[in-house]
C-alpha cells in the first residue's frame, strides 16, 4: 500500500473520499483499487465491508490516515485507487473538453455525462487533474464509470477520430442547439472550451458550432450548465433514435 | 454611508464584489446603490466610474475597506446596495426554489433563469441568502436583473398565483421532460427542490411531476444542472410559441 499522504497531482495513485464515491470505484474499476480505509466510527449502512470481502478488496482501520488525506472534510470512507488510461470508444459519441481549468467543473460534467449516456470523455491539455480527489469527489464517482483520455492538441484528437462529426459549443455559434440534432449517428462529438475563454474562434471551422439560445442580457453560461444541456440535448435524440431503430427491427 | 464591515446576513445592505456584478447592479439596480468602492490600482476598463458620473453614484477609493469586506479575493471594485423587496408578475413564468440550501447554487440558478428568460423567481424558506456576495458574485449580477420573492411556505406561493400551472421536478416524475412543454401559456412555475433531498413527495401532487430522463447507472442530477435544463426546455418552448403568435398577428 501507498503511503497516505496528502494527495498531489504527479503521485501514480489517488483517493476517493467519502462512501457514496468509493462505491462507485468498487463497482466500476475494482481493479484500480488498492485498498479501502474505514474510519472507526464509520456506521456502513452501504455494505462497503462487504463489497470489498467480496471483490477480495483490502479494508484498513486507520482514522489518522484517513484525516491526513482529508484534512478539511468530514470523511469516513477512503478508497485509494492507481491511476489508469482508458481508451475511447470508437463506435460511441464523445464529450470533448477542451482545456478545462477547474476540477469542480470537471468532476460536475463526467457526472452529468453519465447521467446522459456519454461514456467517453477526450480531454484536450492543458486541462484539470481528472484523478484529484475534488474532482473525484464532485463527479459523484462518476469518473469511474465514464472513459477517459488526454490529448495534446485538439487536432490529435481529430486525427484518432477522424470520422466522428463536430458540434462545437461557442458563444458566436451558428446554429440554435434546438435545430441541431437530426440525423444523428453514434460517431460525433460535442466540444465545449474553457470556463473563462469559451472555445477560441477557429474551432468554429471544425464542424457545426452550436449556440445555446439565451437572453442578450445575461453575458454567458456557466460552462457545467451550458455542457448539461448540450448533452441532455443531444442524448435524447440519440436516445430516440436508437428507439426508431428498436422499433424497425 | 455604511461602515464597510464583513458582510452578515442581518444587514440591510450588502456588497456586488468585482467589477461586472457591479455594473450588473448600476444598470438594473441603480436606486438601491449606495456608492461603489474603487481600488487605487483598478483600470477601469469597463466604464465604471463615467457609469456612476451618469447615475449619479458617489465613488470612493478605499484600498482597505475594499480588503475588509473581501479578505479572500482580488476584488478591485465594490458596489454596495441597499437591499429591496420585489413582487414577482403574476403574468410571467415563475422559477420556484424550494429550501435551496447553496449560495453559490442560488446565484448560478439565478445567472440560469435570466439568461433563458425567467425574471421571477420564488424563494421559499428556509434558503440560502439571495443578496450574500457569494450569492452575487455567483450570479454575475443577474440577481439584480431578476425578481425575487421569499415565501415562508409552497403554499403561500400558491395562494399568490393560484392560476400558474405547476410543474415539479421529481427523480420519480411521472412525466419525461421531453414530453411536457405542449400548450404552454405564460403562466407556469418550474418547481425544483433542495440540492441533497430533492422536493418532498407530496409535491408530485402539487401538478405535474417532470422527470428529467437519465440512465439509471447514475445517482441525480446536480441542481443546477438540472434546473439549467429544465429552464432551458421550457424557455425554448415558450419562446417559440411566443413566435408562433406573432406569426398569427
Amino acid at each position: 500500500m501507498e503511503a497516505m499522504k496528502p494527495y498531489k497531482k504527479d503521485f501514480s495513485y489517488s483517493y476517493a473520499l467519502g462512501a457514496f464515491p468509493t462505491v462507485e470505484l468498487l463497482r466500476a474499476r475494482p481493479d484500480a483499487v488498492h485498498g479501502v480505509y474505514i474510519h472507526s466510527t464509520f456506521e456502513d449502512t452501504s455494505g462497503i465491508r462487504e463489497l470489498c470481502a467480496e471483490l477480495g478488496v483490502q479494508v484498513y482501520e486507520g482514522d489518522r490516515a484517513i484525516a491526513r488525506v482529508s484534512p478539511k472534510e468530514n470523511v469516513y470512507v477512503v478508497g485509494v485507487f492507481g491511476k489508469y488510461e482508458d481508451a475511447l470508444c470508437g463506435e460511441r459519441p464523445h464529450v470533448v473538453l477542451v482545456n478545462p481549468g477547474d476540477m469542480g467543473n470537471l468532476g460536475n460534467i463526467m457526472r452529468t455525462a453519465a447521467a446522459f449516456g456519454f461514456e467517453d470523455i477526450a480531454l484536450i491539455e492543458p486541462c484539470a487533474d481528472r484523478f484529484a480527489p475534488r474532482t473525484v469527489r464532485a463527479s459523484m464517482g462518476a469518473v469511474f464509470r465514464v472513459r477517459t483520455h488526454r490529448y495534446a492538441s485538439f487536432d490529435e484528437y481529430r486525427s484518432e477520430f477522424p470520422d466522428h462529426t463536430v458540434y462545437t459549443f461557442m458563444l458566436t455559434g451558428a446554429r440554435p442547439l434546438g435545430r441541431s440534432v437530426e440525423g444523428l449517428g453514434c460517431r460525433y462529438s460535442l466540444v465545449f472550451g474553457n470556463e473563462a475563454t469559451g472555445l477560441p474562434d477557429e474551432y468554429a471551422g471544425y464542424g457545426t458550432s452550436i449556440l445555446i439560445e439565451q437572453s442578450p442580457a445575461v453575458d454567458s453560461l456557466n460552462l457545467t450548465i451550458a455542457a448539461g444541456i448540450g448533452m441532455y440535448i443531444f442524448g435524447q435524440s440519440g436516445m430516440e433514435a436508437e428507439n426508431e431503430d428498436s422499433h424497425r427491427i
